[in-house]
């Protein structure tokens, strides 16, 4: 498990949940984090050194921020065996699949893997042994992909509760683009366009429309730059919204706002629907 | 109470708790609400007919769409008493004051009411009686203003649990212009902006980020366009902070990309820490 925050860590603690026996080792790059995993037993050995920490291994987790995923396939190469399969739970596929070919050895099987599932909290301290059951999992491969490393990711994230899906990477980075990562963006500009004095007033429509702005600012800048072309063209849709909208409202056209209102409620409406029918929402 | 729908038939049911007694008369459009109405016993008569509904009264709340205040003063104007107060709990203040300046009879006091709360509901059927306790309500007032008026409108909320507190009406719009229109129109513009097939996909943070989203177009295009000036300059703000996160994000200015996450998650976590202390929000 290369990084012990909240995904590695809940994922650490989901395996030993859902595969007891299975040696568990961690690499922490910070004594701190180190320290703090140990003490909640998040793994059964922790290293600060990467080679160390993924010897022998049959399977390797990169639960770190994605711009450092690079470095961290350069840094595990050369201690990988011959039929070692890596993953990730990184929010996007299209660069580490790149990355991945690039820097992992032949016979070491890259697979990727976006679990659905987090908070806008940080840390080793939020990991929880069920943060994954019940999440969607996608699971990304491209035309080199090993057949069996695929099956045998696919059954990890069945047994850990979630439901598998298969997308190639670019898909998956288009529609988390746009229904993850530029939700983000548009949180995070309400936030920054708001006048602080002002701010006391919000009620629990702005609390809720800027939630995920409190993520970290390091996982989601990497987030957004790994998926600059889609999340880009993403904003731009919203701006479009947004600019059509204004201009109905300073043109005093009734119909129109409430025309543009009503399209944005009942997509919703749909949405909530169906996540309720999948079980992904309780009423 | 002149509209019984969320925020009309909660208030009824409020006064019922808090003024024991009282005689609480419903005035519904609608033969089904009515009907609806008189089934949760959400007042003690419910009439179709503004002038009987409001003959007599003391005080006379508004609970309708904005843009038909002016409309109901009209209506009511010739059977108000003097002395009687007329207050309402529309989302923009500005517009109303100047409608009930037009239209009220001299000697009938008008007084403005924006207790914030409510739901993305609609609806008596979702009618509280505890639906005001413990929010904010801001009482507007202009320079004709009856004293007096005042004091029994800010005694009347407070008595119901809200904390009161006083503006100007332009003070008013333009702080809820930014902290409540604004978020409305990002979230319906981000619902807009999505693709149907994509949503599927879509997770808690798309959830919360699009909720208000949900709420009744008539009501929110009332209030779009009756802070048209706030809402246009919000927007403005809201896309300009977009716009400067999509160039840092083209750009790959990873140090520009975090600074502006990161302020975002800053000023959000300032805000949450405040509304905690306020014990508007329950760690």
């Amino acid at each position: 498990m290369i990084g012990l925050g909240l995904l590695g860590g809940s994922l650490s603690l989901a395996v030993s949940r859902s595969f007891p026996g299975v040696k568990r080792v961690g690499y922490a790059h910070r004594a701190s984090t180190k320290a703090k995993a140990s003490e909640l037993a998040v793994a059964d050995e922790i290293f600060d050194d990467l080679k160390k920490s993924v010897a022998g291994s049959d399977m390797v987790f990169l639960a770190t921020p994605i711009f450092t995923f690079e470095e961290m396939f350069v840094g595990i190469a050369g201690a990988l065996e011959p039929g070692c399969i890596v993953t990730d739970v990184g929010s996007t596929k299209a660069m580490v699949h790149r990355w991945a070919k690039k820097r992992l050895p032949k016979g070491v099987h890259y697979v990727g893997s976006h679990p659905i599932a987090g908070s806008e909290q940080r840390g080793v301290e939020f990991s929880r042994d069920d943060l994954f059951e019940g999440a969607i999992c996608i699971v990304t491969t491209d035309r080199g992909t090993d057949a069996g490393a695929v099956e045998t990711v696919k059954e990890f994230w069945s047994r850990l509760g979630c439901f598998v899906q298969m997308m190639k990477p670019a898909e998956h980075d288009r529609i988390f683009g746009h229904v993850s990562h530029v939700p983000h963006a548009t949180a995070a500009a309400l936030m920054n366009a708001s006048d602080f004095k002002e701010l006391k007033f919000a009620g629990r429509g702005f609390i809720d429309t800027s939630r995920i702005a409190s993520g970290p600012a390091n996982i989601w800048s990497d987030i957004l730059l790994s998926n600059a072309r889609n999340v880009a063209r993403g904003i731009d849709g919203v701006i479009r919204e947004l600019s059509k909208l204004k201009k109905a409202i300073e043109a005093g056209d009734e119909e129109g706002v409430r025309k543009l209102l009503d399209a944005a409620r009942s997509k919703r409406n749909v949405l909530i629907e169906y996540k309720i029918r999948k079980k992904e929402i309780i009423p």
